[in-house]
């Protein structure tokens, strides 16, 4: 930006950057108004919610698709080598938004959000009431609007309808490099699966008696997210129906759910959510309003989750650390002094169990459920599967894969995710491909620095965060995905750090 | 607009119907935000939150000022008769709106938004750290920006500058109006004071002792909001530093705050918002994104909470159905009998004592706060005085009309209250003309209905209600509010009301 300031080019990608930073603002207050719907907002305000989100992703999509955007990128992209790498990688990504969004009519943008408002209200219910047959207009017209949304974005660029909609949450990911990767972990799972679950069967866990306190299940859960790296000054925590990390990277909201029964789960949940929104408030602050500023798309995303949750918290090291404080705040008289040993925490974490929720599966069962939807959504979107067959083909392929039955159980089956209702279609392969990445991270990670383990034992994360920082955070958008993850790890994506992962863990260690 | 649709004055009357809704969905978010900040937000996202807001309103903004609503806005006048009533009243106060922000620079709107959100965050601080030092050049650069815009508006509208500021809160009151009335209130007040504190040094109060559970009073604060007719599926009750009633019509947020030590504070706190949010869920739900379909100023919105929290809940019969409830939650063994005696009840709710915070402050001295607050903002938007002057001036006039002593107290002086850091100059004189006209509206409504007490007592409140939607609810904007008080109650503004009412309550029954 030194040279040439005036010159007409740049004058172009200032004024792109400038339309971003108005962009961002509506950014900021949808990300909150979603944060507050899920959190905070009164059932009955819906309706307007719905009406005043969908008037303001209409503002973010004239403003996207306005003619002087156009020109404007038309203008820079002709001098394109004359600006720096960072607003290089911007102007790219600012062109594959312009050009996407100007493919979609307005109508459509805001239908999609006013359909997408009303529905996610609706699974609220409908979930909690068991209720697939109400439920099922709001997916329809939530399917309906994605696949016309998705055959539009088809025609123009040549791919495939449902690789159009992937290609919102991960650019460039291709059918076929992700029928590559599932097939790999399809012919290795199941057998797998079947070894884990006969040595699991020669050992056995203790159950600490519990209750154990909402109360104390918050307190820990802050304590541990500040300890990783949460920074509260500019984050929340707060309860929702489905976990998520929403808000924006100078005000990261995380939620979770607590059950009394069960500490675990809202604890490795906090954790999860805490991986990503680590990510999102170590951005490069002064990058923060442009494309370029932002998270890669969601398989780097959750990559950074799982890297957290899975390769870090539920490790060895880290669970010695971890016993100690649990310990100390939900022993109970009652309890057996197995149950809070480390050997028998350990095997806790890492317990494999063929069951219905996906938020809740293990490692091992996880990317199951992830094949399970992916088949689904795609058959849908392709058009080979109606919305009021899932329920039948849910429960014929978790019986297939899991072998679980989940007949009339729709709100532990169909109904459990928030994805669909929420519009997020072609987002679910995101969550296993994030899984695969983030054990070849850690494995890389764990190359250069063999001393994490150690580290961890104490509660110390200064070498971690500080790799991820270096790798991953301060590098925002800059490069493609693919890209980073070769920069990264010295090869491009395939499965064989997660096999080598889930052996060590499931098989080795026991 | 069943004749004439295809009109080219009704084609430009519709379009700027459309853009109103444009701007409401704008509000909706900027409404949320403000209360986001005021209860949720952490404190180190506050610099991202005013960029976002400034953004949000210099969108606004642009709506508004747009050459084509100007366009609009003259097609749609010259034919002004051929409009409905509400399509009329709603062009007049867009021509208003229109004309009042053409008139201010984007660049001031956008520094305003942006001082006025970080100025808000100090004073969160500094107000608790009682520190004027380094809270002045917040308030500094708030008046100086509203001292520029009122001197944009006064040249061009040959108004005062400073009744150019009260104009924003309830649109043509008159610094002369003002004055008439405040003239009106300094004659009485100080020798009725006298009498009433002469009257109480004859009897006594006794305390209930407390503590008094922040649950309880938070679980109380609710059922009795419900009762007066809060609809919690379309709003919520939280706590922040200043109670404020925020939200939108759909979605209304009440705030209050809690001490263990007083429960009163907080129950009428929660009254106070609870009237302001009756209006609010009570407007007219078809008009809602039009200028027409909102509430008129903030004159009436206090009517509105004040013909609530002091003409009826702080009202004998009101009082009688509501001991029970808190005698039942509150009452201690240690307790005295006659701590909750009604007679004693009654007595502590309307007790006057010239004191150091105008929201805790009684009816009597409460408009003396107001005279204060006033004189010292309008001389400093007149020039007379500096914002550095405030102190000194401040624990003058607070030793001259209440005989308090405020030297050095700024948390319970100067900046106590959220106004001046948030730029709300020109507001402070709609809550005592606000209290002058609830007193007017309740002298009407028992005038038309005597049975209003015999109700209260039974925590009835259907007839109040009922007059109050006909009244003033439904009506919302279409007429000026001069015009609203006349045709409810058959007169213009004045004091009379107000004294009979303090006489009776503070002198006669006593």
């Amino acid at each position: 930006m030194t040279a040439n300031l005036n010159a007409s080019y740049q004058q172009a990608y200032q004024r792109l950057e400038e339309r971003w930073k108005k962009i961002s603002h509506l950014d900021h207050a949808t990300s909150m108004l979603d944060w507050d719907e899920a959190t905070m907002m009164p059932n009955g305000s819906a309706g307007q919610r719905a009406e005043a989100l969908a008037g303001l992703e209409l503002m973010k999509h004239e403003l996207v698709c306005a003619p002087e955007a156009q020109q404007d990128l038309k203008a820079s992209l002709d001098h394109r080598d004359k600006l720096t790498d960072w607003q290089s990688s911007n102007l790219l990504l600012m062109q594959r938004i312009i050009e996407r969004s100007s493919l979609l009519p307005p109508r459509l943008v805001e239908e999609t959000s006013r359909v997408v408002s009303a529905s996610q209200m609706a699974w609220r219910e409908h979930r909690k009431n068991n209720d697939f047959k109400n439920m099922a207009p709001h997916l329809e017209k939530v399917f309906q609007l994605k696949k016309e949304a998705a055959q539009i974005l088809s025609q123009k660029k040549g791919r495939s309808p449902y690789e159009c909609l992937m290609d919102i949450y991960e650019a460039n990911l291709s059918e076929a490099k992700v029928n590559q990767l599932f097939e790999s972990l399809r012919s290795f799972l199941p057998e797998f699966l079947k070894k884990v679950l006969k040595t699991q069967n020669e050992i056995k866990t203790t159950k600490a008696l519990g209750p154990f306190a909402v109360e104390k299940q918050q307190k820990i859960g802050r304590m541990i997210a500040e300890k990783i790296g949460f920074d509260f000054q500019r984050g929340r925590l707060d309860i929702s129906h489905h976990p998520f990390c929403g808000g924006t990277p100078q005000d990261v909201r995380i939620t979770t759910r607590y059950s009394p029964e069960n500490f675990l789960s809202s604890l490795f949940g906090v954790l999860h959510e805490t991986g990503h929104a680590k990510y999102e408030q170590n951005l490069p602050l002064s990058w923060n309003p442009q494309p370029v500023g932002r998270a890669l798309g969601m398989m780097i995303h959750e990559s950074q989750s799982l890297i957290t949750e899975m390769q870090i918290s539920k490790g060895a090291a880290f669970l010695k650390f971890l016993l100690p404080l649990l310990k100390s705040e939900f022993e109970t008289a009652a309890d057996s002094p197995e149950a809070w040993s480390l050997e028998n925490f350990i095997r806790s974490c890492s317990w494999v169990k063929p069951d219905f929720i996906r938020v809740d599966a293990d490692e091992v069962t996880y990317p199951l459920h992830i094949v399970l939807r992916y088949e689904i959504e795609r058959d849908i979107i392709n058009g080979s599967l109606r919305v009021d067959e899932i329920p039948s083909v849910w429960d014929e392929k978790m019986q297939k894969y899991l072998g679980v039955d989940t007949r009339q159980n729709y709100e532990s089956g169909c109904l459990q995710d928030i994805h669909w209702p929420a519009g997020l279609i072609g987002y679910f392969p995101c969550y296993t491909l994030g899984a695969l990445t983030a054990a070849q991270f850690f494995k890389a990670l764990k190359a250069k620095h063999p001393q994490v383990d150690q580290e961890l034992s104490q509660g110390e994360f200064k070498t971690i965060n500080s790799w991820l920082k270096e790798n991953v955070y301060l590098k925002a958008s800059l490069y493609p995905a693919e890209d980073l993850i070769v920069q990264v790890t010295g090869r491009p994506l395939d499965t064989s750090a997660f096999f080598n992962h889930l052996e060590e863990r499931y098989l080795q260690t026991r």
